[in-house]
């Protein structure tokens, strides 16, 4: 055994880590959660070395603790834990915000270093009967470290990354990750409920195709975190969602205008940025 | 031989259409295109039994005509060789929109039977070095007939469904067919490239998961195609679009009004949409 990991929350993100992080340099993986029916899920699943429902008598012991709650369930867990955290120990999260998370971890003592995560990945589930080891592959992994984190507990996450099967790891602030994410993540999530409440949209089965699917996948959401996620992002959000909407009304009148010109000039425009972008989608078969 | 399909257009959905039919009830598969290197391409590739520049030296001599084209090219092309139809043959189109081009079969003789299709697949590529015989497994295949469509075609065309391996079959009016094309398909094309019209877009490489690429992946779209497609059904799509600005900027005041709980109702009514919906992502894994 080289240390332990204790991770904080066992839903999908959280059960999907510890599945990940199975034989990691040697680290013990102890799992928490207060939730009886989500231990004993994680107990028959062999999620874990470890699992308790009191996080107090584990992080204490704890080299590293990687929080997977929701953002308010962070915040006040910092808040709650703050002098429970063994010295010299890395505390980091994977929740999808990170300033406001960032703001909350200045409750702890200097001698605890704090470093906020993000790997891109999840599905349109939640709890740990959806977790799965493979959840991380080839999604990016984000680090917003703060100026006093050490060069040694960010190495230990690059190769915790490498370890879940992420493709690379990007560091940045946590405003600039939150300013993107807001693009690329939260407003995606908007489209696709907004998407959902067309009157028409139970009528459409039969109709759809994959952009349709890969669209409205995640309209799904957990609805508790997303609600966090998108309010503790709101000020990044409404810029990026109030850019959309121009966009959006921009092609509603070049449609309008009925001048096939104008149409093809724009759509040209916006095609050639995605190929230069030149992402592969998710599902370029179907 | 049990009788002669010509396929007109070999791009993307011509290409795949001629592979897709191979072995379908012993009909020879004649290939169409104007494009030396398209024909060159097909020849090379095995892609239908025989292949021609010259539509008016095939087409008097074929049971089925499907029609490959982009939707103003369908319209020429009936126009053009309206007379040069085998009496008793059908005449299929494959395009994205039914009511125009239904209008525009009207030039056809009452020998002719016409009837719009409408195989719900596609990937951002196009061009006949991007088919592949297996795009149309699980799509959703649309048959729009008219009143006097003989019900020997209509079951022909559904066989040919099955054989390319489509889901499944649905009938209904070009009206019916555009209004519901309009919401799942041409609005997701105007989102995914109002998207990348973001000054951000270049910048958030690193940072996107598969929400991102599964909402903006059609956004390299074929531009000639999509300004006919979308100009052609203006109409419904101006509608769609307008009720999606409208449920956008229902959530822009939900989120600017800073209530978690009004945020929250707003999610859980539109998440519950989506889970009666009940369609599976294309990714579920990403």
């Amino acid at each position: 055994m080289s240390g332990r990991i204790v991770i904080v929350g066992l839903g999908l993100i959280g059960g999907s880590l510890a599945l990940a992080l199975e034989g990691f340099e040697g680290y013990e993986l102890v799992g928490v959660d207060v939730s009886q029916p989500t231990l004993r899920y994680a107990s028959e699943h062999g999620v874990a070395h470890r699992l308790t429902d009191k996080a107090g008598t584990v992080i204490g012991e704890a080299d590293v603790v990687m929080l997977a709650l929701h953002p308010q369930g962070i915040v006040d867990f910092l808040a709650e834990h703050r002098a429970h955290f063994k010295p010299g120990a890395l505390v980091a999260d994977v929740c999808g915000v990170k300033s406001a998370i960032l703001e909350a971890a200045k409750v702890l003592p200097d001698t605890v270093d704090f470093i906020g995560c993000h790997p891109m990945a999840g599905t349109e589930f939640s709890g740990i009967e959806h977790a799965f080891g493979a959840l991380f592959r080839e999604s990016h992994f984000i680090l917003t470290p703060r100026p006093e984190s050490t060069p040694e507990h960010i190495a230990l996450l690059e190769r915790m990354a490498a370890h879940i099967g992420c493709r690379d790891v990007y560091k940045t602030t946590p405003e600039a990750h939150d300013a993107l994410i807001a693009y690329t993540s939260q407003v995606m999530h908007l489209i696709a409920v907004s998407v959902c409440d067309d009157p028409m949209l139970f009528d459409c089965k039969g109709f759809e195709g994959s952009s349709f699917r890969g669209c409205t996948r995640v309209a799904a959401l957990d609805v508790g975190l997303w609600t966090q996620l998108f309010s503790l992002n709101a000020p990044a959000l409404l810029e990026v969602l109030d850019r959309l909407l121009g966009s959006l009304t921009a092609y509603r009148e070049a449609l309008a205008s009925g001048d096939m010109g104008v149409l093809a000039e724009k759509l040209a425009y916006s095609a050639a940025r995605k190929r230069k972008m030149d992402l592969p989608g998710p599902d370029l078969l179907q």
